[in-house]
């Protein structure tokens, strides 16, 4: 394919303006032909910034368009299966955010209709494209650590988002672990056994009145015999905190999270630092930038997708089992959830 | 009591030397009197090296001296019970290595004992007397992290013990983890409700061939809500790593590994920094001073024990529960073990 | 102005081929509308990768352009004189690379061109732009350190340019140190009164051939008492080492170099971390986006330039004192240039 | 010698306390006999806390004894000489507090005597025998930074001394700087060639009423054309700052201050650490007892000493050429100073 990716963008939120921005700035070889949002003035002001001449209220009109090869799949989860279908029915390539789906049947119907029309399916777990979680990974793949023992994953927000969006968010485990399971099949490179959950609400009650949990730390077993933590805050008030350690028979590789400068301020109190960057805006930016490249070369080059349905299968599986592993209070197998 | 406090050493192993060198250099207030072990050889060459005068081979004979305040008792767990217990009737103080024993039987007839003739007992937790500790311990108490969330240990060792040590340790639950239970209870404040375990034969399978683990993750539970995890190993190639982080409603506090010395260099492949101490005996070396110091002045002031017999028993508690979890792969409650 | 500002580019070299890419795809508000180059070559594979349509050899046909408002000049050195005055004279804005001229009399035209066709001249010292720096100049200004007392620049290259471009540098005090020499001008806000020099050709004796040196250790004092130390090395192999440090009465800023992860891999031989991110277009991209973006806002609101004409002058001073008084072996007092 | 080394400290101010303290608790194979000070309340209250028997008023009256094997001099600066001497002539071996004297003449008759007598002396630089400065020694040895270019040291106290103290210290060069132009020679293993000084008064006036300075950056060229910065400054507000950098043409090796813990906290402000250690008696702790141990050895062993004469006496002209050079504003070549 000689010519640039010509991409939809579905959904014209937060995320989509993001992609839509690095789409036109950042990454070569492509070219952001239309965008649809329910919400037309969304739709309309990502395509006056970006230069994109087509805006569609509905997501059908832009799937359905001749002009296309490949669609951002950026809207609420609750719409993504049957846009992924009809993509896929369409012929074009998929970018879709985690998580694909909360219902395993819903993902399955995604996988057979992106199988049978042969299309290239991406699922949108940046973390694996940034260039510390991109280090460590290698550091396992080349041995560093030697035979793996263990991993940990902190991954805490800043804040809780609004209570409206937690309501709807499908619960910590698949909105927010969601990454951090997607994050150690990515280390491991193995699948998950059997997980056990404590988590409470301790962040903010309004949480807890939803029926969520805010603060949740997971043990993971791995078939291959790695054992996993991953420790959640939905608050972390000094910001983002995103760390991993790989444990090994050879040695250890523990990453820091990344801050906005590295001046370190002596004074009669303290010696400081300035907070870490706030959130995922600012410290993902550029793995949202690399994921998209890998997105576009792989459509332009027929390869497979870096990160295919089965990586967005698995981690729903571990935020049902998660979940019900807290409210059973015991550890639940992954082979309990089909 | 003006006077030195007049100490008599039970066991003269690896510990008991450690101890009787910083009593006679870095502690004040206080004389080695006697030294006792069942191998009279390493009682002499630590009453030589130390200028004690008198050398026993029996245990008894030191604890029955009219001119001796308290013990200090480094001999191996099997005989604390009855050292302690004769020591208590001898109206001696008593310091005490860790585990106090296997069984909370024979820890509860210690109790007794120390309460009946009302001497102070101190328990060998020294990581708690150590700057970096105290220093967590502190910020938590003056309210730095807020509301306590979570807790983490990492605890691994630089390398196995002989394996005959391993087969008579009482494995790793209370032989290593032991100092961490120690030290999530220490940090927390309060006391564990539940334990989880996972843990496997990693490093060694000669480890495994006596039914031990070398490897283990524990989650607890604690009364309060606070969640922790403890992650061990009795192998980490690149030196002894000790580290903790609190977090809560407030903040965090993290810990690092203690290095020889803060050189960095920068080098045309890396940018590096010799490994962290080696192993406890560098590691923890203030903690043992400081500790020794807290238990002096507790005897010469009559102030409580600064580790008392309840801080002894609990970990034994946990390591139980640790194992049983282990064995029986689900969730175990402290109120299952009495 | 609500259009955006057209630009032509002076100079398709590295530096010229960046601005271009960054122009087109990092800032906002502005068009790239010709490109020159006496390498037509150059100039045309810039054009055809930023999408720009005019293409000319020579700079005098792009700056006589009616549809131009800016022009950036990343030209020779030898060059910027001619380029600067005639670009003034078409009442074009200027952006221009560092240094601005090696002689202070053609610096002294520049100046005159500029302030009688009434444009803006800003000099590419894009080190004050980026993120660590500012952090080191705000923490200063908001008295962090209280009154400045000492300040120190450490700026090594990872290896030495090609013998052919140190022969055409004007050496290293007016081709590298100058940064250096403009970052103690910022982050002190004052101007130098007096240098030494002891420097030495240490990295390659073919540098010695040319005359010039590869090591250099400069200090200076300000006229407000600040005294200021500057290292410089041509060849630093493990990156490029860009720290500063800023010490007060009130306590110190100081700052690391910039790393391309923050992994940190413990093995049984050492602790280690990647090397520093290897060179100026990887550490210092963001700030070349963000002087352009200043740039680009200064010409679009009639702003005064961030960094006038006098910033481009007084290192250039500071290079010829700096040279003077290693080949004299003394002090040199900046009012003895002039 | 099979026996202990027998000592008498001369001087049981501050400093020579703390020698008792360690001599009688940390260094094995020595044992201090007597003291002496005119001021006979402080040599008997360092009597007492380490068991000494013999309280002298009168230095000559320890060092006439024959039951002395060496002295420690810890008296102020201007009774050296004669004490030196006079030790000397004893047979005594001698442990000497920098400076040796503030004249070069009567540092050359210390040195007749002792060799006249054969007696060995060692100059109390202790930062040698830190553990952070001798890695970086041990590095530059080893090679891992190569051809030795350039080095830095910052050293700079928590605060000024009382100004009664400064009047008397011989000025900043010898009593502060003293200690660093120690560390770029042991550094480097060379000696200096040029020196050239900027100084100020900036942290108090006093300071400068006495005709001292408090802040001070000085330039070294050393013999084989390594060029070396020392910064010093009466004041840092967070506490004790000691570090260097040894650059060369394999790298580099830099260091860190001393902290009391490894605990950082990170809360809504700020990440944070506790400040360095505060002052030299807590930082450089162990290298006393190092360079005690050293001496002991030396004594022992009939070895020369580690730290000799000449290396009491480069760093006093050392101080006067920076002081010269301070005073008449130009480099100041060490060959005028014979």
């Amino acid at each position: 394919m000689a010519d640039d990716v010509r991409i939809g963008l579905i959904g014209a939120g937060r995320i989509g303006a993001l992609h839509a921005r690095l789409l036109t700035t950042r990454v070569s070889g492509v070219r952001v032909v239309g965008v649809s949002d329910i919400n037309t003035s969304a739709a309309e002001a990502v395509a006056r910034e970006n230069g994109v001449e087509i805006v569609e209220q509905d997501a059908a009109a832009l799937i359905g368009r001749d002009d296309l090869d490949a669609v951002l799949i950026c809207s609420a989860t609750h719409v993504h299966e049957e846009q992924v279908c009809s993509a896929a029915e369409a012929g074009k390539h998929i970018f879709c955010e985690k998580p694909l789906a909360f219902e395993l049947a819903a993902i399955d119907r995604m996988e057979a209709a992106v199988q049978k029309n042969g299309v290239l399916l991406q699922v949108g777990f940046n973390r694996r494209f940034d260039s510390v979680f991109a280090r460590v990974r290698a550091g396992i793949e080349a041995g560093e650590v030697g035979e793996l023992h263990t991993l940990r994953v902190i991954s805490r927000d800043p804040e809780p988002p609004p209570i409206e969006y937690v309501r709807n968010s499908g619960g910590l485990f698949v909105d927010m672990t969601i990454h951090d399971f997607d994050m150690v099949r990515f280390l491991s490179g193995s699948e998950v056994e059997e997980v056990y959950t404590m988590a409470d609400c301790k962040v903010d009650p309004k949480i807890g009145a939803t029926g969520d949990v805010d603060t949740a730390v997971i043990m993971l077993r791995f078939v291959d015999g790695v054992i996993a933590t991953i420790e959640n805050s939905r608050q972390a008030v000094y910001g983002y905190d995103q760390r991993v350690e790989a444990f090994g028979s050879c040695g250890s590789i523990n990453t820091d999270n990344v801050y906005p400068n590295t001046a370190t301020v002596a004074t009669a109190s303290a010696v400081q630092r300035d907070l870490p960057l706030r959130f995922f805006l600012e410290r993902y930016t550029e793995s949202y930038v690399n994921e998209l490249n890998a997105f576009v070369a792989a459509v332009r080059n027929g390869e497979a997708s870096p990160v295919g349905i089965q990586d967005g299968r698995a981690p729903v599986i571990l935020g049902e089992a998660a979940l019900r592993s807290y409210r059973e209070k015991r550890p639940v197998k992954i082979s309990e959830l089909g």
